[in-house]
């Protein structure tokens, strides 16, 4: 049977193409559709409405971006083998395929302790197993084992194709124009030196703008106050309802009440694979009725945007104005214990770097054939300074 | 307390402003914030994955286009009150606040027998009773009694402010870039002649451009054939939970086993506003084991976007075309009955509209003070012959 | 020595590739880089003041369009050598090289009864002559004497590249956004069929969408009245000089007094290649001061933007408004002559077609291999009406 | 004779509205519209083929933004009365308006030793005088007299409308589409403190994208080295013209040869404003066939896009490298003399400031009241460093 093809509309790239046979099989694989059903950033929908996009349309996009700079680097001389191109295609498409619900807002409290990319692998590796390991290439780039380390890097790195998609598409979707980052011209500038991916000399304004961009979609968009506000209140309801043992739909319920580490993994990965973001917001939809009048308002709370009130800052929470959130909420409720106000009101950490100059670099290619990381570069923009993890603290509390 | 007004990010326009105290408090009731869990446009992102902006996004942006048309036509030096600047955003804020779960596509299936109008009416005057009679003049242009028929005919029109944003917002969504018009230049042209809403000579080649781009996105997206056979699926997933009596969620329970005409009718209100298309996505992922194989088989194959197969053609369907399709399930499965193949083949017509002369018009108000509509200015490209409306018959079927 | 190729930033396509050395050539030569000194819009600037891009900018486009069909056919199994790819990219590059100053507004007025598809053929033959041959086929595609037709209706057709960038490019530099045409969409649906050049079944509704693109363009922006009223005062302006034997610079001057019919042939063209919008602004600029006082009034006019007023109508111009606004400038003027009144009030008619069916055709390929034309469709928008041109009558005239 | 407004089309901000008779008549000066012949970018489309976008173009769009930053503000209370926002509006429409042919890149050679902001300020006066001192507050706005400093700093200043407009014009018209920046937002963010113009704390994102926004486009676009090497050659044409006493249309002969200070400055002022880039390239094409070979050789290069080559580096231009590159133009030409060398091989430096904290600042005016400059916030990405002016030299030499 011959393979005719796919073309898909995209609302940013405009037409993507699925051109390859096994990329259509991974497309059409159940495991794959269920990312249709879980938002690329969770509740972020509540601050800008339009950003109700989803882990798919993502990861078709990263997709694409993918084919884009193979071709690029191809044109320039690089070898890559068609094999190797489906194989890095594969792997983009799959290395978000192990988020949950909610993805990053609820990583380590649905499924505890286990990262969202081990998940990736386990799927991976149990959809390999169904086509017959035509996905091992694919395995090898996503676990950086293969002999062309450039090919994992535009999976995964400072300058991979899944940054550079989800800072278009979330600044797409947000209407926050200033997102938006000349991809196609970085794209173009991509190249590699000694099996490692690199830009060339003249990309070093993109990458700075690049990066200004990120760190702009971090503190405006990703950690806006509002939206933590939500994210938090979603991690405690999980938390809370494991703890009170509210009831929900065995598949949740499963993945709630097992450690990864104690249970049989088999079957964790099972249910895991049938949960997505309409589990977790029926449990919360259904939890409003709840007889635990935390879970309860929390839960109400949430999905009538009646959000708790925040405050963002740079130095910590003094102890006094825990205390004084803590009192209006006694004031109006007096038979309040301690125990539930630990959920209504409490206090963490906002946190982002501009850009990590430790574990993993931008390399800039000059004409002379020198390589230097972008804080190098004459007059950088890109300083040490910027190397360090930046945290604002926040309190967040019941308004009564 | 004073209010201070909130601006709210959209792709499309930029920045929404609500600058009222009633429309906000219209938009943060939790009626109104259902919208946000209700696709605008169903199972349309099976085919445009971007597609997957919710009714209340919408709903914003057919504000957002009502101040600017009203601003216009005070700029021209029509009257409008504040009041009635008011009333009109609210009205359109509420206009399809009736939708339920998948909103068209489930209309009249879900809710057997009542329009999503009616829904909405029943819903502003349950928000009105609560803000003691502030919807009054929103809920009259709403309703077409008051004596100012262009503010109404902006909330519900040929030309209405609701179809220039669905258009634009679609078209952008799904990235079929053809369907955007030119919402700006039209709304500068509006005008008021005789209490009617009009458009200036000037705009008949913009207008003659909506009307293509509208009938574009009929036949290219809505219709799309893919997006029929998945919606037609879901029809027939809820008809045949109904027949069978399928278990589910309370809420979603009464509103499936209840007619409106015989129940309590403010209990179904109550029901109704609880749902979304969490409850309606969480019954089809629970129908999936059900022992009803027909009702599990249509679930999975939605869920996992593994659709019937259709024909759209003009002529009707041949009855032999049917049998060969019914035949071969039968070959498959020679214990299905002829009642579960009603469920797994079956006929429809697809219909579309271009241009309605006989209800409603667009009319022209021409510089020498004469009216004319649009179908009949010189050299027309909207004429008699696109006023009918055109039927595509179709035939969907499980592949086997 | 080995060609490395070359990117050019266009603000509509992003990235536009030279990626072949007789391309290159082209692209380089004196004779194509007077197209940057050619506005593609000659006087729209004065109504839309973004659309001052270049006959170059639109050339550039045309040819990235034909890059793109070429690489799409070909995709589709249509056989196309990579010589014949070249040489259409060199049609199209060529295709409005001979187009002199402000290119429509003064065809045929400048060079008397010389059409600038003759002049471009005269270019490409000498340009041929230089690179010895190498626009040989470039050539036959250009005249349609190829054997594969559809290379030249890719150049020239109801559906060319040419079109498909105008429409765009206009519709972007002017702001009138409703020009926009789904070129992206038409090109992936473009197919050959029996050597000529068609689009396929889907494609009906975006070429629907590009003809009415097309009709808005027209009356909305080329043929909009100002843009009428400036581009007929540069017309007369011409006509004045020649009348009067005005003098300015010895290329322009020989262009203006030499028929192309009775002088020496290659003079004139090396005269003409020379020649581009600066000249005639230049003698514009100059005549302001002429002591014939009509053409020193329409030049100041023009400048200034001081425009001559302009009315359109279906129905003629009435022989007593036309002698009122004569006699209303000879009350201002007293001394006023007739001959002087033929260039201050004059009349004319504006012309426009939809969808010629006469002599080209926009054939669409339906699955079961028949050919209908777009006027013969099911439900079709596009019928025999549109087929006529419609003319619009103007009286244009100095306002005293 | 009442005034009705007009409106144009931008192909950025869609419409803008020119509502006020004194604007109405600024624009419709002949001196205004003598900016529709004035590149924004001179020869920047030599690069950037798109970017032929015009001062008057420019202006229009810096004018809309002050329309729309004098609204933001109202809104928020700051007292601006009608007559200081036409003034306000004036002063920046007119901001330009001494800007000669090919601005910035003749900007002090062909007037020498007078700036451009000189010229306008004259040219306004002149208008003013015309106008019965309609543009008195305009001029003292401009002039930064006027009791409101803030009115003059949106006019000029580190975050003015005129680098929003400029910033996200030539953005758009070259296609860098990095450049673009989130002026909506900045707009939505200026506030007034004391009197002097602020921008929000939560617009610290934004600001630092639009610093970064312009470094880049400074280094990628106005500092590009093919066009540094255009503007430089043109810098060279003037010079050597005059130099030579070259002849020339009359107006730009009086400008080229009487230097401001010494002539008659009324009637530079009057030749001035009737030159624009018009008059420079006309006579750039007769200069082709100047006998002065040195001349004639580099108007013929600019014209056809043969430019002299360049090269930039951070160190400067070693000796040596410069006379290799005059030896390379005598071995191919043995009479040329040293002084024709200097015009055929020079060098030259590249400035370019990311932040200028020495005499301009921008003012965040955080919640708590205090100000501190966009370089002292938190984690603070606009640094000291960055308020150096950083220069690159350059080699440009006739290549033989």
């Amino acid at each position: 049977m011959s393979f005719k093809g796919k073309i898909i509309n995209d609302p940013i790239y405009g037409f993507i193409s699925i051109d390859d046979p096994v990329v259509f099989r991974v497309v059409s694989h159940p495991y794959y559709q269920r990312l249709r059903r879980i938002y690329q950033m969770a509740f972020a929908h509540l601050v800008y409405p339009g950003a109700v996009h989803t882990r798919m349309a993502h990861s078709l996009g990263a997709y694409h971006l993918m084919s884009q700079a193979l071709g690029e680097l191809q044109r320039k001389g690089i070898e890559i083998t068609p094999d190797e191109a489906t194989a890095a295609k594969v792997a983009i498409l799959l290395h978000d395929v192990g988020h949950g619900p909610f993805s990053h807002a609820l990583e380590g409290t649905l499924v505890q302790g286990v990262h969202h990319e081990t998940m990736s692998r386990l799927i991976m590796e149990h959809i390999n197993a169904e086509l017959n390991g035509a996905l091992d290439t694919a395995l090898a780039i996503f676990n950086n084992t293969y002999h062309k380390p450039f090919l994992h890097q535009l999976v995964s790195g400072q300058l991979d194709v899944d940054r550079m998609d989800y800072l278009n598409r979330d600044s797409f979707f947000t209407g926050v124009s200033e997102g938006v980052i000349g991809y196609d011209r970085i794209i173009k500038m991509l190249t590699v030196h000694n099996g490692q991916l690199m830009v060339e000399e003249k990309a070093v304004y993109s990458i700075e703008k690049f990066l200004v961009a990120r760190r702009l979609m971090y503190w405006q968009v990703y950690l806006h106050k509002t939206v933590l506000a939500a994210e938090q209140m979603l991690v405690r309801i999980i938390r809370r309802a494991r703890e009170i043992g509210a009831g929900c739909h065995p598949n949740l319920h499963y993945v709630l009440y097992n450690r990864p580490d104690t249970e049989d993994a088999a079957e964790l990965l099972r249910r895991f694979t049938m949960l997505d973001d309409v589990d977790v917001m029926m449990a919360i939809k259904e939890w409003q009725q709840h007889p635990d009048r935390v879970l309860a308002t929390m839960c109400t709370c949430l999905l009538n945007r009646n959000l708790f009130k925040i405050k963002l800052q740079s130095e910590p929470i003094a102890p006094e104005v825990i205390a004084q959130k803590k009192a209006a909420i006694r004031q109006a409720h007096p038979d309040v214990t301690e125990e539930e106000l630990s959920y209504l009101v409490f206090t963490g950490e906002a946190r982002n770097t501009t850009y990590k100059t430790d574990d993993e670099r931008i390399n800039i290619l000059f004409k002379d054939g020198s390589v230097r990381d972008i804080s190098q570069v004459d007059n950088a923009l890109i300083q040490q300074s910027l190397a360090a993890t930046v945290g604002k603290q926040y309190i967040c509390y019941l308004s009564v």
